[in-house]
């Protein structure tokens, strides 16, 4: 079985798989129209930061391609900045977005007294391919770097989806696991589900299964008992960002693996691009947490789950501050503590 | 706003909450036949092991009030044998239901030589009425013992179900919060939701708003996080077995919370009556853990929120070991470790 694809170019065109069909239906679509595209980022068919900055990338060829070649250069340039802000109001908070935006826009700013409209359109389509390319490279070189150092464990337990389906590629959290099975090492997975979005029993649990991975769903309160009872070697989750003394922002839930994980004796493992280390804060304390809404929590699956108008608290992240962390694990290599040297080697 | 009550004596008649509708309806029903008492066990409509015992008595009192006071004594305790064999098939592994249920035949049958039939079916009403009775003093004084615990405290996180709705009264865990609202002093409690059957969103959550205390839903993976934010003071919970050192078997997740709530210093309750200890085990090694289906935690709303063939990993208790828990809350007082010690003063 191949693993399942997030999004990528073939014959020609772009590919997405639908993430809001699933677990139910695996349905890849293709994107044609930059309106396409901002709709599959905004109703999240595409999602995951990295995987959101290649879909952008996609999505600003595809407003530009069947722009008239003698049409003249000031129009393609005022359309273009039209098209990338209308792109850019899909998801208000994902950095990625924004990034592939503002990158493809200077790529071609700095070619435009060179080329002609028609190279401009090739030049779109070749950057956008080059953050899809980079994303992968990014995704196989945590994956070998984590690989590295997990080769030894049999049995790792992750949470959320740190996997391919929020990148171009391998993921960053499962990469390791990808990259051994490229070299015939099949690790044995836990996946907590990650309430309250299930991203760990929709997203994760199919991916690894879809790619012939052993692995098995558990409910997140489940985690320090399957510690106890001595059933994982290591754990390995993503990050949403990353201080500069290496507190860890990532999925609610993160923190509560993490103390368990300190307890049983079992290493804690943190992979992540370069691109997720925030160095203008200095800890975790300076993380703004985002508060989600109450019908996640009693409403999520089309049935009431707890009284109507019951009280939530619902962060979508915790902090896991440093202490609890093994080791880092980037495309540029392996951070061991103290995180605020090591992460100062790689951060400039 | 009265608290919710599973089972009660009311106007001469059964009457139970239907908490098979928790939480989008409350509906309480009247229960006139045995037929009607097995149904609302069998179908969980009345859930808990001390509020199945409660029930089990009512059951055979309906199951003889209408025996003809002409007939044979002979056929009264055939037919009431008969009944409790029925009773007993409902669940089978309720303990409390087979000890209600061999307790009323004992009563029976001390008392077969000396009292008419028409008087051995009032002596079946008032036996129920005295297991009901006796459970609502069980809980009334764990509430006491426990609010002395925790008057000090202002916020309180609980796991699971061991409140007034797994009783015939206040519960366990929740009693001293109920004792705390009678004396004025009104805790705020964090519940966790309480993956794969969401007992901590469903029932608990539901029983302490109607009863009017400040209740908060969280999901089972936020309860290191609320923590490390400040916001508990202690935790409470139940317990399904406690074994002669003080291990305690309780519903998945409460470990994760007795490690959470020790890495932040914060006292970890187990309340519990004493029909709760087995000192015929050792410690929580020995306790056998019930592993439950793979539908519950993948199509447990009525929605699929996994892969459908995922291998899962679903034990519906965890252990927590006797070094995690502060003091265990009882009928016959608090039990302070060493809890060997503690535990053989109250059980002979």
């Amino acid at each position: 079985m191949a693993p399942l694809t997030s999004i990528a170019w073939v014959d020609n065109q772009v590919r997405i798989l639908d993430q809001t069909k699933l677990p139910g239906e695996i349905a890849y679509n293709t994107i044609v129209t930059i309106t396409e595209m901002y709709d599959a980022i905004k109703m999240l068919k595409v999602r995951g930061a990295p995987a959101i900055g290649v879909a952008a990338g996609f999505g600003l060829y595809l407003g530009m391609k069947d722009f008239p070649d003698s049409s003249s250069l000031a129009d393609f340039l005022t359309l273009l900045l039209k098209n990338a802000d209308f792109l850019a109001s899909s998801r208000p908070t994902a950095i990625n977005l924004f990034w592939a935006l503002e990158r493809v826009k200077k790529v071609v700013h700095s070619q435009k007294d060179v080329l002609s409209v028609s190279q401009l359109k090739e030049l779109l389509l070749k950057e956008a391919i080059a953050i899809l390319e980079e994303d992968k490279a990014m995704c196989q070189k945590i994956g070998e770097f984590g690989f590295s150092l997990l080769k030894e464990h049999k049995t790792l337990l992750t949470h959320c989806n740190a996997g391919g389906l929020a990148t171009a590629a391998y993921g960053t959290a499962l990469s390791p696991i990808y990259v051994g099975l490229e070299k015939g090492k099949a690790f044995k997975v836990y996946a907590d589900e990650t309430r309250p979005l299930l991203q760990g029993s929709r997203i994760t649990a199919l991916e690894l299964m879809e790619a012939g991975v052993p692995v098995t769903l558990i409910c997140d309160n489940m985690a320090a008992f399957v510690m106890a009872q001595g059933k994982i070697d290591a754990v390995i989750v993503g990050a949403d960002r990353i201080t500069a003394n290496g507190d860890t922002a990532n999925k609610i839930g993160t923190y509560s693996v993490a103390l368990a994980a300190k307890e049983h004796g079992i290493p804690f493992y943190v992979a992540a691009p370069s691109s997720t280390f925030d160095t203008t804060l200095e800890s975790g304390k300076e993380i703004p947490i985002e508060e989600r809404g109450q019908e996640e929590i009693v409403n999520g699956f089309g049935k009431l789950t707890g009284p109507e108008k019951v009280p939530v608290y619902n962060p979508a992240f915790d902090v896991t501050p440093h202490r609890y962390i093994t080791a880092i694990i980037t495309e540029k290599g392996v951070l061991e503590p103290p995180f605020t040297e090591s992460i100062a080697t790689i951060i400039s």
